[in-house]
């Protein structure tokens, strides 16, 4: 799994609730029931997706099946369930930290967001995760966070790749 | 379909997430199920609809019938669904770059924001968006910003049929 | 109708959507589903309502059974259907500009901000709406405008009556 | 239920709607369906519960199987239903007001703010809250306030309890 290319990390990893979604949980009576989700996402995931190995990662059990019917059925990405305490040793024993490019927002994912090779959040995550990212998205979770994250992430590592999308 | 007169353009097209809707995906496990529309849109596209050809296009098959049923069936106009590669084309064939006026917020917006003869896009658009419209609307995406494009569009080509109006 | 007391206006006559309610229509694929209202209007109303008679208008008929359910159900004000070009006209004749405090959010409402005793609304109303209200209120639609309202009526025409109320 | 050290309250109360929820009634024709709660919350109330007693309190009948599903069923917190109006005394009497930390956000909460040990409100509360608060928590409603006043009364009380949980 580990880059041949030691400048260029091959995975990108991403929290699901605050970052690809707006991290509401919209509670009926029988629980939860809706996320939301953005228009500008995807745009950048299609371009990246090209270039890196992208997982999305969430631990709410709850709405698994909510950010499933999203991310895999309808994105085509992998999603996996993993717990906030889990989440360091897991990425840092399967893809490797220096490998890793990571995008989170909640006060847990500080640790990821620091010690990754890139740590990235939405303009609306919490300061602890603010502090500990290498930058602050443009764009708050669920309004293209993940598009600006894209785009840095192109013009960092393919910006030759990039300018040829947008010749214009 | 080109204009008799060349001063002004007889189309108005409008991306629809972003743009009319707020842009925002809920989503439950079995899909997209909502959008979100606001009440000052339709003031703007009575108005418009009189001087002005309209049509909507969007690009979202999944959310095409929570569109439809907004635009064709509650406001009466009319939407198709073109993706956004081969908008620009279409547009330009169809109904010519000179005689459109766009309004979109996304990406792959831009060019036909900075080829048409007028480019608009809400306050919440994407930053590429906004550096290849003509002018930035005052609203927000589902705010009003249709309302902002109408009233602009009529004082622009319009002004005195629009003091009619607004008589107060 | 008319007030004994030329001073004191004697209804406030309130606009719904964008002014109770948030103002975003919630489609799915059988139209209209939801409106969002706020916690903090009904604290207000439960006050102004000893002082004043109270009217809800509105002229969104489809989604008038979901504001009926809110205003009339739940918080036992009355609600009627009427269409923004009947609007000024009712009021004068059947409640007198100057016996009434209106509030409204959208272009239409600017005459009747204008020409009532007294014209309020919400922080996020319509540029042409605030330009003619006598206050723009502090909140936003949906999130207090209308107790805003009411705590500034009651310190216009009852401020020893709220200062028993909140003697704090 | 008082507690021995006259410097640290025992007991956190806190009000849900506007407070833990965003506040946000949906209304669908047949009344009440969702309320909004925030991703970051849960993180804190998980660490304070270790060392206060933890209760929800609302006013709110209609949305109260909401509220109760996800506090009490998905979250594992008491919530009881208390009228604003018997809120003071009940607090005062039941778990005395210089033992309790109160995070409140209404005009109605006031009260509790300024008469308990603490009281805490969040970014969107009322002015009226906001001046009888010893803080305003940095975050709003919904998105992450419980969060804030948890690590803001971990770091008054608990300090070093809090360091070892985030000794990073």
């Amino acid at each position: 799994m580990k880059s041949m290319n030691k400048k260029i990390p091959k995975n990108i990893i991403i929290d699901v609730d605050g970052v690809l979604s707006t991290g509401q949980f919209f509670y009926n009576q029988d629980g939860k029931v809706f996320k939301i989700f953005g228009r500008h996402d995807n745009d950048g995931l299609k371009i990246v997706k090209n270039f890196f190995s992208i997982l999305f990662i969430t631990a709410d059990i709850k709405g698994f099946k909510i950010s499933k019917k999203r991310i895999v059925d309808d994105m085509g990405f992998e999603l996996r369930l993993i717990s906030e305490s889990k989440r360091y040793e897991y990425i840092k024993n399967k893809y490797g930290l220096d490998n890793t490019i990571y995008i989170g927002d909640g006060i847990y994912d500080s640790i990821l967001l620091k010690k990754c090779k890139i740590g990235l959040c939405p303009a609306d995550a919490r300061i602890e995760a603010k502090k500990n990212s290498n930058k602050v998205l443009k764009s708050r979770a669920g309004e293209g966070a993940i598009l600006d994250a894209s785009l840095l992430i192109m013009k960092k590592f393919y910006k030759k790749e990039l300018d040829k999308i947008f010749k214009i």
